[in-house]
């Protein structure tokens, strides 16, 4: 049977490397591309962070190319003091060899969509940078994706500030720009998200992946949070989140909404705003995790790479 | 022992009546002063209902003023959708014979909490529109005042729209004006209030307050659900928490928190944007209420009202 | 004849003591109160500065009140880095013996208004803070006014910012409230006052005053300029303009025009956009000022108090 | 000598048309490439005009490349109701049969500076959404262009509004970028180009251009007026003006300031902040034009091409 393919544009970024890891790890799944933007940090440590993970686990046909190094149009924040001054916590893996693409991230968006329409789902867990800029260039790029997925935004409250999600937050005129352009947004946000906490149990059974568990997934996963101490409150793996729905859509019950983003609030500045009574809705939002199932999945899918590293 | 002794400045509006008649039956409470302000309906039947409400409970010697028609800054916007055009929903009592006092709601603030300093706890459960003037005439309000209670915000989702409460969204400059005065603000919000649902249980015990309860309590609570119902979600007495707080802080679980008013956003106007881990609290956040507790408090002081009407 | 009654509200100020030496002297004009704000310097600074020119000028029998400490909804911004730290400059007049009222500038101003319906001109040339709190606690006072003139705002450029003239800046909401309430607001903005420049003729005229044109008028005029260098570019004498309407209106030539007071933006908040083509005009705005003719005519008035100074 | 590079991204447009007319007539211009943006009509419009502009005065070398169809952020809005559907007010063209490049105009401007660094001039007189997208995907632009020159924006009033011009006006957050992005901008707007109205004298001059003066030039140049009405007030070619800046400097004084986009205001979005005083100057804003010597220059250069379209 056909693997459904997935580009993923994304900021790694301690949870963007472990969609990596899923993306990659999951047989179902296809990569196609990678492309980078500018945001957990910037985006020479984006890009990077996504070619040493490509040349560490292993998809080197897949090509990575970086996108915008700054918002819209407002000047760029990041998220150092969260990722790490290099963006993968404590990991340092091999420096990479192979070059990135030397194609602009909005080209292969565009030109890896347009090539075969209706076929990939596109993924960004990251500023919507370079989504936006792809729209502008390319309206059909709407037409053309399978589905469109973002971790980003929230229907209560923010992490970025008290009302906005980090990657709306960082560039809200993006994500104004995505959310109007006409097709169906996955809004994958905070609510949605804080529930793949990593508990202790998670940790016991990503030791269990051996070299790949102690090396990688559990310093990013604990990056937040001492797994040795049995009173942590645990840090969520957002962006495997997005990954997952392209895989397994069934472990998500979502609603449909109008989101709004705000561009323009003091206090409330890349607020999304979510109508979950809107009679003209441009989004899906998943609301509830089934949390077991997923955490089977991701840790099945990952058990497979794991398994491929202890051959090594 | 001396009475606890507040001044409600409110909009009735289903639940300020709920809550004025709260104010007059607990017997620890003394309600120095009524005034009103256009908010839910417009000032003058804000003023009316607060009037026949005065004559119908029987608290004849408590001056009622009227004050701003108009937000601080906006055009009026109202809830008759929500309370009815006349604002107490389907009930309808005998027109008040006493008049509202000839004095401004403004200088009836200012000099109530003149004449007790400490001692006249503040309760707002309309637009703040008639508290940020009192402010902006006389700022030592702030200090007179033995506490200031509201009724309004919320620090996850609104109802006027999906960010903003009705309170705040109809009047935020005013609201901006009052987190920013310099005192201790107890915002108890919708998070807060939507907990204190009126359930089939619920009615059962008001109808069961007589007169009082079938004629008043029962169609203001119900107004929007058929009580015959078994399969409803009830109504919220928003107001009454407040009287409430008042009376049995210790009903509440509270945080502090830093309150900002986002006053200029295109998609968030109106909306409490919450800080909780601000070290800088201008508020303090009732989060958690003992709902049983909060029944049986409100039901016994409402027993203590019916019982003299079924006495007339 | 009956005199042209004016009720001033004012933030003195260099011009604004101009304004009030003005109204004094014209014996067309009656001025029947004065009130003050804090917008220049500080209110406590602007009603000493009022009170002390009471009793130099010899308007004894006018009340002055004190109102708004600070705007209607933001913090207080003043230019005593425009008007020296006292507000006048570096003149120094004997303290004032008479003291304010013991009312408060709003209730003067709605009581000076309601006793004579029709009959009062308000001006004012300070912020609009205890305009807007007036129109808030007596929306008749639009009724009452004979008529309504500020000195504020511009249609082209601005003084505090780039877009934005002082009085406007200090306290957009209020200027919002006030252009909305419903009555047509002479608008004497900087395109206007700044044809009214004090050039070296008009000190040379002002010399010949006497001591009030040397130990007053001199001193406030010019305090910005040497009067003694040949190339200089003079100072405007802005509020001077307002009063001079009241009395001499065939002196400025104006324009109908819808005037909105921008609250929003982040570089020209406190703004008046000024649009001479609208079907709705809310203001009058006078565009051309007959220079000769105006200085004609204040010098004349001036001279008249000059006399009875002379003669003291 | 070489003659002086330019690429002109414009949205023809009246004096989009008479700018390109001038870029081609001007033997010291080389017209290097022309980009198209939607502005003024619809980018299928603009792109329309300017391929049929192309043949009908015989660049026919030089490639057109269509750009954005939308603003960056906001929706479209044209300015069909002053240039007419077509965008040429009553001016029609043989259909072209040179298509346009099959590159986007974003490729084409980054490709054509990045070629010839500091040798092309490139000039925008329409919305600036292609310059934002040129610098979001290569930020060295700024670098590379020789000067960077709009039609745009204004230090007193707008026509798009009472506060904003119209190129600015339509993409507000383009508009703010490209000021942003640390070259120095220069500013020809609306104060600068009413100076450069069409009077009856100037029409006369263009009568005598022969069949290209009576086909084209005065049809777009008088499209607002009747040129036989001696009491017109005339129409300005706003866009030539940013062309004869690159030819002829001399004729513009200009003063450095710092420009600041308005994109939050209610009644001022779009509105160029200008500030003469700051002390970080982005922009260089032509003030007073050399009437005279403009015509001349402009009458001089469209003679040539006249010359030879008599001579077809």
């Amino acid at each position: 049977m056909a693997r459904t393919k997935l580009l993923l544009d994304c900021d790694p970024g301690l949870d963007d490397a472990l969609a990596l890891l899923l993306a990659h790890s999951d047989p179902d799944l296809e990569l196609v591309a990678v492309t980078t933007v500018g945001g957990n940090v910037d985006l020479v440590s984006t890009t990077r962070n996504a070619r040493v993970l490509r040349e560490y686990l292993g998809f080197v046909d897949v090509p990575i190319a970086a996108g915008a190094a700054q918002p819209l149009v407002r000047d760029a924040e990041n998220a150092a003091h969260v990722h790490g001054e290099a963006g993968l916590g404590t990991v340092r893996l091999p420096a990479a060899t192979l070059p990135a693409s030397d194609r602009h991230a909005v080209d292969v968006i565009i030109e890896t969509l347009r090539a075969a329409p209706g076929e990939v789902h596109l993924v960004a867990t990251g500023p919507l940078t370079n989504i936006a800029l792809a729209l502008a260039r390319e309206p059909r790029v709407v037409e053309w994706a399978a589905s469109f997925v973002i971790m980003g935004g929230s229907f209560t409250r923010g992490n970025a500030t008290v009302a906005a999600e980090f990657n709306i937050y960082a560039d809200p005129e993006a994500a104004a720009v995505v959310f109007a352009a006409g097709w169906q947004v996955v809004m994958i946000g905070l609510d949605l998200t804080l529930q793949a906490i990593v508990t202790p149990q998670v940790v016991d059974r990503m030791r269990h992946l051996g070299p790949l568990g102690v090396d990688l997934v559990v310093p990013l996963a604990t990056f937040w949070v001492d797994p040795n101490d049995a009173d942590w409150s645990g840090q969520a793996v957002h962006d495997v989140c997005a990954v997952a729905y392209i895989a397994r859509p069934e472990l998500f019950q979502s609603r449909p909404a109008r989101v709004e983003v705000e561009t323009q609030g003091h206090h409330t500045s890349g607020m999304t705003v979510v109508d979950f009574t809107s009679s003209a809705p441009n989004a899906i939002v998943p609301v509830e995790l089934d949390v077991a199932g997923f955490w089977d999945y991701v840790h099945s899918a990952w058990q497979l790479t794991a398994d491929g590293h202890a051959n090594d």
